[in-house]
């Protein structure tokens, strides 16, 4: 057999194992028995261990420097190259950083579980300057001499940089800020009253799903904690929650959450169990969710068309008309928490976090200050105070987790989102009256064509510029957001 | 770190790979999307492979020698019996065989169900020959030079030989071939009539799963197409069925698992993911299941507390009394059926295919004439005639899954369990007092003390003599049953 194929098997068994932990991952958020969590943190810990010892087996560097000499198509050097990037990313970090940073991270969850619930900051900084510190010696051994936080950045969404991201996201923050000011200027608007039973939120959270294209003979959707998508090829399944009073919360995370899983269920089939089997990075993982939550699910279009399922669902509800519905489900609103944030103050959110994380990786801000750190920014950017931690910085996992250099790709995928939107507007000029009707045919066909097939074969910056025609850029995203809000929120 | 300790380590993470790999089968038969199968089997397959190499890492050899002369207490000594007999199993077969084994029957296990939808035996006969000859190969392999068919029961049941069950299954037979003579001679009796909707019938299951003292903060109770117990320690899952017009498939086949996972869920925590940590054998399992279900669920004092939880959950049922209703549970019925069999006539199915595997294993029944072979002992065995495959020996999928010597632990199941019952009764004077106020706590709590909670420390038929204070026979099962059934079926 040459050394492509060995390797190549060997990866087609690591990635059903990795299916298998995610499942597991899955199982425990959804169907766990509460009383199984630590056996099951054995079980987790079991399964990471083989997945560690494939991803480090001596022979994949002998493969890949034979194999460089025995494929010559495009496809099979992408798969080269996922394979190669990874095996360098696994042998780069020391085993002891390794250890450590998984014992850490998993200790570190609980502590900030605790310290969230006890709004105490200063009780977890201890905790977080241990994570920060492995994350910079992680970052440093994977820069080998570059740049700390773009290695780390790097793993989420390959190819990007600070230096790149900095001037995009430099662009959005003044003009996001002005538009929030300006919308939050005229007062609140009221939010969508009455209740909403449960049972039939997910009644028609199932069925906007399917109307999103989402294959349940492949997939599955139940309630957990917080929404998430799960798995690759055949089996990605999603999870969404209620809240009586909030339809929304449900019928949109669901949407969300569809979003990524429409897109690994398009990949295509030839990919299966491979390194380009899966999402090309978390920015346009991100893309795919944020387009079908918002470009399209938050249009006017389309929430004319589910203000009739509405009704449909939960009988006469609170709402003069389509105009006012549309409003409701995109008014704009003060609060403290990134995932309750609309469409406009949601990068505001993120940015604050892309400059803080950098401070902290740079070795510019010691953890200890990273409370009255957050809470001045937070302050200036949207014009009033944090007064709890757990409204503050406690309020994301991420960072006691070990995620640096994540939060970035979510406005990544914002700003990859309104590209594809623009370009999609272009492709399918009647977009809006198939939204009207509930026909999420035609989008959801340009976007799995041009974007969701192509699973890991292109870098993320060229997967959009070859399905945009042209190089993704904050744009076309400010000004979707200056429409739509603009009109929203019409100047006195 | 010493040998035992690194052998113990090893086997730490197995165990819980192990119940990894369960768990994926557990997924399989609740909550996998259908479109997943294909997928799944390559997920499931990558886990076998690991578990494989595990277990015959080369290692073990060496650690088991040297921890030999590492440890004294019984309890250590036992887990290094364990773990040497699985390690001498794996080594014995060769590893074409087991990959042919492992091939050739999940290749069999669809032609096998194809068969059984076509009524189809003549298709399916060479495949079932291709595997009874490999489960000649690998019991000769396992055997050594000894019998092999013993080989393959000792997996199941290790320390049992055909000669042991011999006299005692022979014993068995024509008594309980009078015993349904003697009460089908009576006449058929009515089931019980009416619809019992599926949601009520699993409201009423999972309250007996909860009075029959399953913790179902370390379980949970789905539906599924096959009733079956998954998992040990901190994470037993079961699943049951429903049929609208007959409520005990689904309430009685709960019990039954119900019974499996409390012996998982008793095993003395101290040896939770070891070899000790499971269950010892299939029939000491089955003795648990079968008495929750069979001597317990079944006894006049509990169903006359179940048909005051039956009218609670149902409304009024059409039965007179508490006597009719325990005629009814306890109907003697003619039907091809194992799994569909009554307490007296159970038996009789097993002892059936244990002589016919046996047959097929020694080489005396070509697996071409098993059709033949079936139909001619049911007849002798029930008096009445097979029509259909799917009705005679195509109803069971074990031995298209290579499961030979599996058969008889189910009546070994039944022998354990006469024999626990009469200890029982015997240490718990009133126990017909509890049952009728549906109060299972102290046979439950005395099944975990004498047995449970021991999982794998003693050999089979150790265990059971040490709880009843005689090795165990035929003896008290059928003491049982003719007095059950004598009293249900006078003579004329």
């Amino acid at each position: 057999m040459s050394a492509f194929r060995e390797l190549m098997a060997h990866q087609r068994e690591t990635e059903a194992l990795a299916q298998v932990a995610g499942r597991l991952a899955w199982d425990q958020e959804t169907v766990m028995p509460r009383g199984a969590a630590a056996q099951r943190a054995e079980e987790s810990g079991a399964m990471s261990l083989v997945l560690h010892a494939r991803r480090t087996d001596p022979r994949i560097g002998a493969w890949l420097a034979a194999a460089e000499d025995e494929v010559e198509d495009e496809v099979s050097r992408a798969q080269l190259r996922h394979i190669r990037r990874e095996h360098e990313r696994t042998l780069r970090v020391p085993g002891d950083l390794a250890s450590a940073l998984a014992r850490q991270t998993a200790l570190a969850q609980g502590r900030w579980a605790e310290a969230r619930a006890a709004d105490d900051f200063a009780g977890f900084a201890p905790v977080l300057a241990e994570i920060v510190a492995l994350k910079r010696e992680e970052g440093a051994a994977l820069a080998d001499g570059g740049d700390v936080y773009d290695a780390l950045l790097d793993d989420y969404e390959p190819g990007a940089t600070a230096a790149g991201l900095d001037a995009m996201f430099g662009a959005l923050r003044p003009r996001l800020v002005a538009l929030r000011e300006r919308a939050l200027g005229q007062g609140a608007r009221a939010r969508l009253g009455g209740r909403f039973p449960a049972d039939k939120q997910m009644g028609l959270a199932r069925q906007l799903a399917r109307t999103f294209g989402y294959d349940t003979t492949r997939g599955r959707l139940d309630k957990a904690v917080h929404p998430f998508s799960s798995g690759s090829g055949d089996d990605v399944r999603i999870t969404t929650r209620t809240e009586e009073d909030d339809p929304f919360n449900c019928l949109y995370s669901t949407i969300h959450e569809v979003g990524h899983a429409c897109y690994e269920q398009a990949i295509d089939p030839a990919y299966a169990l491979t390194p380009l089997g899966r999402g090309v990075s978390m920015g346009v993982h991100e893309s795919q969710s944020r387009i079908y939550e918002n470009q399209l699910g938050r249009s006017r279009a389309f929430t004319g068309w589910l203000l009739g399922e509405m009704r449909h669902a939960f009988g006469d509800i609170a709402v003069a008309d389509a105009d006012a519905f549309y409003a409701i489900v995109n008014r704009l609103h003060r609060g403290f928490i990134r995932t309750e944030a609309d469409e406009v103050q949601y990068n505001l959110h993120i940015l604050l976090r892309y400059d803080l994380e950098r401070a902290l990786i740079a070795g510019d801000l010691p953890a200890r200050d990273l409370e009255g750190a957050w809470n001045d920014r937070f302050a200036a950017d949207f014009g009033y105070s944090v007064t709890r931690a757990s409204q503050g910085c406690l309020q994301d996992v991420h960072w006691a987790v070990g995620l640096f250099g994540y939060f970035p790709t979510y406005t990544l995928g914002n700003v990859y989102a309104g590209c594809l939107h623009r370009a999609l507007r272009a492709a399918v000029p009647d977009l809006d009256a198939q939204l009207a009707t509930g026909d999420l045919g035609p989008a959801g066909a340009w976007l799995r064509e041009n974007v969701q097939r192509h699973g890991g074969r292109y870098l993320p910056r060229d997967l959009i510029e070859r399905a945009c025609g042209a190089a993704p850029d904050e744009g076309p995203l400010l000004a979707y957001l200056e429409e739509k809000f603009g009109a929203l929120y019409p100047d006195g």
